[in-house]
């Protein structure tokens, strides 16, 4: 049996498993999320964070420099030490050359043959969760905990979703048919029909530098899965996580006897940006982006003029309602941890709470508004100055930027009245970390100017409203002007329940969290079961995974022959 | 029984058969092609025509004018006669607000009552086959057979194929969920959660003047199913067909309860054309658009820079390459029948004949490019001639511009000589008819400035190529440049058709169809099996019906609700 086959055979089970998973859309996970020895291997661990520290102040050299231009890193961890690894870089010339050199063996295999390979690919790649965790720990400044699962086990199950979607899209018809037809009373016609599945060209993916792996897997598998030559260009402050993902994919490919230029790292720098030079580049017909608002708008500019497919995630400005409750303490406590979660790093974190100056309805009682404002901080405050577990849910700001802003928010809040001051905190082991506590601004809700952008970072506004229907039509405008990733309702009526989905889902285009308490926040997305990103509103076109974000990567052709 | 209920029952067969058909890809057909009495009934053809012949010079009544702003109609047989039919004419703004209206209730249905309430259009419409076939022979100058089939079983097959297609996708995974995740210890979470289907907002579809209702089909019934309202634009030049059948839709969807606004007639005139207005209004945001290069463009662009999906199908150069063959004289039989019919006004006919000027093999013998190239025009002259079947075959020309191109091109053919002259033909029964033999001409193949471009109507070259692989280059080239929508390749040789393949559909993006003779032709486009229009090439972005055909005319929305 060839390696290939041998491959197939192998993981077959498992992508049949990831297409029942995105077809039933309960909960589903391929690889366990808990940073365990049991389920790893009880010096998995240690042997990552072993890993990791041999990379500091080295080259990565698991990614051959042959044909590059240069070598550079600018990577600082937010924990505060630089860490001095260098990456090839290589001309554009020279990856374009390169993924179209490798083009044509990975289009001719079987769509199910790609699944599997790069089932395989990411099987193998999985060996190196611990170390790509403290790499994303390391350039993110997300606790260990968040960075184990978001860029190992998350992130690896968004690529196999984005696998296996695009292995059901293509498999959903036949790809060969005999067509025959009667044209006369005794006269048939056959036709030897042939549906050729023809990528579209390169798909460039362009990262983050808060989600290096989650956000850019999706686009990665997608683009290959459909028969795309991918180039993955990391933020320059976080490539380490997926770099070394690329290097181990480009091994599996290699030991598999195919040509791993299918999947490069376009590494650059700063002073030296290549994104838009690659977006822009004919050659180049898919781009993934995840990132801020501005430069992704060029990109779907670009793509839009150049009939390029886009498929991008950018900034949002997310909300919380709270109007009633069952419990205003579970509540607190749960919006009180989304907001501490990475210093309100994640796109999906609410950044503006609107609430009823009439207070919160609780059961038959209503809480002041004033109480509930006083409740929130105070549940912020505790949870993140909490000894044993409050650095480790903060994490660091990724982004000298985010402090800054921080910062001067504090110092000069001008129409907004400080409700929680933002406090540093001390991270053990990294006394240079960039940490601190959230900040909670209250300011009128006539002041959409102040709190109607996104304040990216710990960041968080108190809205005092008139009423829900109020609170709703405030969300409902700023979802249409900004765009938005998430929101959370909290209402216990529900006409009003019904009311914003009308308004928030079918009109406005976002998702929407409903009276969420417990071990689960607004802030996630699981695989195989949310829809990640609308698609459909300011914050991006992208959804992880739907139909459109495989199918507009390749187009069917056909080949007709009468023999 | 609710009357939906019914439907759905009544229709389930068909859906299931239809859906079936789309993943198979044989062979398939819901509606008989064959004009016969015996299928449709003995009287059908009468009645059709008599219906047909009580629309001349009248009101179109089927559609109510209350809120017409106009009364206008301007469309001309291309057999010789005015048709004298006037259609309200509503403004943009009633159009929207009407189709914003309906849409609530439409995407307030499940998927499948959607499908099959529009199923329930197409199988009451079908019971003006005749008479839409008579009403598209004297509107885009097709013959009785082909306007028949086209704007009747092969244009109602197209929409259930779309439907289909629709349906399939987002019944493909399921709409609601209970998803449970384990979060600790003995310690469960349970979200329930709805999935929604979130249409992106009005669809305009765009018609043209040679297939009114073949072309538009898919775009209104992919619209439609996805849960958008549907603005059907029509040609000034060819309203009637669709109109018959939208006005049948309204009819049935009133029958069943249903506001019939969801589907609108947005007929226009020349002189204040509508298709821009509401191409450029910010409640339409999808576009099908079937027609001219330029107009198409404009769309292409109007919806690149305000985020709106579109589907278009504009002009392309379609080829067909001549180097060695079975049956010379079998080949020759086809190629000229795909010349005559329709006078090649159909967007799939080859314009371009690049034949080896070494002569082409047939067997173990040369034919002599000279005689190719003689019997070629004489088959096609004979066929256009043919006392029984030329004129039917041929029909008219649709519009003045096309015998004006015509016509010049045959007084002043440049650098090309002329091969076969073109003649008036007699249409029995309409002496003022716009009817013509086809303008062979022969043109050197570094003159692709005279046939690289398109030249709509029975306006054909043949170019004398050095070899097979001369041919495919110019061939290649000539699709990246303007498009195609077919090629025809006849080569015995294996190795020259894979690179056909290679060259043709993997890099320039076009379906080939090789060495086709008999009762079948490159002309042909099979609903439920070829994908039409390659959707990758300059000559649109629209293939019907792939996954991206529906797929990008709603989003996926979560709702995530803890109780």
């Amino acid at each position: 049996m060839s390696k290939i086959a041998a491959v197939v055979e192998k993981n077959s089970d498992v992508l049949r498993e990831a297409v029942a998973a995105n077809q039933q859309r309960g909960f589903y996970a391929h690889w366990p999320e808990a940073p365990s020895g049991k389920i790893y291997g009880e010096t998995a661990n240690a042997d990552g964070q072993a890993a990791f520290q041999a990379r500091i102040n080295s080259v990565f050299e698991d990614i051959s420099a042959d044909g590059a231009e240069d070598s550079f890193g600018e990577e600082e961890s937010p924990f505060g030490f630089p860490l001095e690894i260098s990456y090839p870089v290589f001309s554009e010339d020279t990856l374009i050359t390169r993924a179209n050199g490798a083009w044509k063996e990975w289009r001719s295999l079987s769509v199910e043959e790609r699944a599997s390979i790069l089932i395989e690919t990411l099987e193998r790649a999985a060996a190196h969760f611990f170390e790509i965790a403290y790499a994303t720990m390391h350039t993110t400044g997300q606790g260990f905990v968040m960075a184990f699962q978001a860029s190992g086990p998350h992130a690896f199950d968004r690529g196999l979703e984005a696998i296996a979607q695009g292995y059901s899209q293509i498999s959903a018809f036949s790809p060969k048919v005999d067509w025959t037809k009667r044209v006369g009373r005794e006269e048939y016609v056959t036709v030897h029909k042939t549906f050729n599945i023809v990528p579209r060209g390169i798909n460039l993916v362009v990262g983050c530098s808060t989600f290096p792996t989650w956000n850019s897997t999706p686009g990665i598998f997608a683009g290959l899965v459909t028969g795309n030559p991918v180039l993955v260009k990391p933020h320059p402050g976080a490539v380490l996580p997926i770099a070394i993902l690329v290097a181990s994919m480009r091994g599996t490919l290699r030991d598999l006897g195919l040509n791993p230029d299918i999947v490069q790292l376009a590494s650059d720098s700063s002073r030296d940006p290549l994104a838009l030079r690659l977006a822009t580049n004919p050659n180049v017909k898919i781009i993934d982006y995840t990132g801020g608002t501005e430069f992704g708008s060029l990109l779907e500019k670009v793509a839009a003029e150049n009939g390029k497919a886009i498929f991008s995630e950018k900034s949002g400005v997310n909300s919380a309602i709270l109007d009633s409750v069952d419990n205003l303490d579970r509540v607190l406590d749960n919006l009180a941890f989304g907001a501490v979660l990475y210093s309100g790093q994640m796109c999906t974190a609410p950044q503006n709470f609107f609430i009823n100056r009439n207070g919160v309805r609780e059961g038959d009682a209503v809480v002041p508004y004033e109480e509930v404002v006083e409740r929130l901080a105070a549940k912020i405050k505790q949870l993140a100055t909490h000894p044993k577990i409050g650095a480790g849910t903060l994490g660091a700001l990724q982004s000298v930027a985010t402090l800054e802003r921080l910062t001067q928010l504090s110092e000069h809040p001008h129409d907004a009245r400080i409700r929680l001051e933002s406090e540093i905190v001390e991270q053990p082991g990294f006394p240079a970390a960039r940490s601190r506590t959230p900040l909670l601004l209250e300011v009128a809700a006539d002041k959409a100017d102040v709190y109607g952008k996104e304040l990216f970072g710990p960041i968080y506004f108190v809205i005092p409203t008139d009423s829900f229907e109020h609170s709703l039509e405030l969300v409902t405008a700023s979802i249409k002007e900004h765009g938005a990733l998430t929101s959370a309702v909290y209402s216990c009526d529900a006409s009003q329940r019904a009311l914003a989905e009308e308004k928030v889902v079918f009109e406005a285009a976002a998702p929407i969290a409903f009276n969420y308490v417990g071990n689960i926040w607004v802030n996630q997305s699981a695989s195989f079961s949310d829809f990640h990103g609308a698609g459909a509103n300011a914050a991006g076109t992208a959804t992880f995974t739907d139909a459109a974000f495989v199918s507009n990567r390749y187009n069917v052709i056909g080949t007709r022959e009468i023999r």
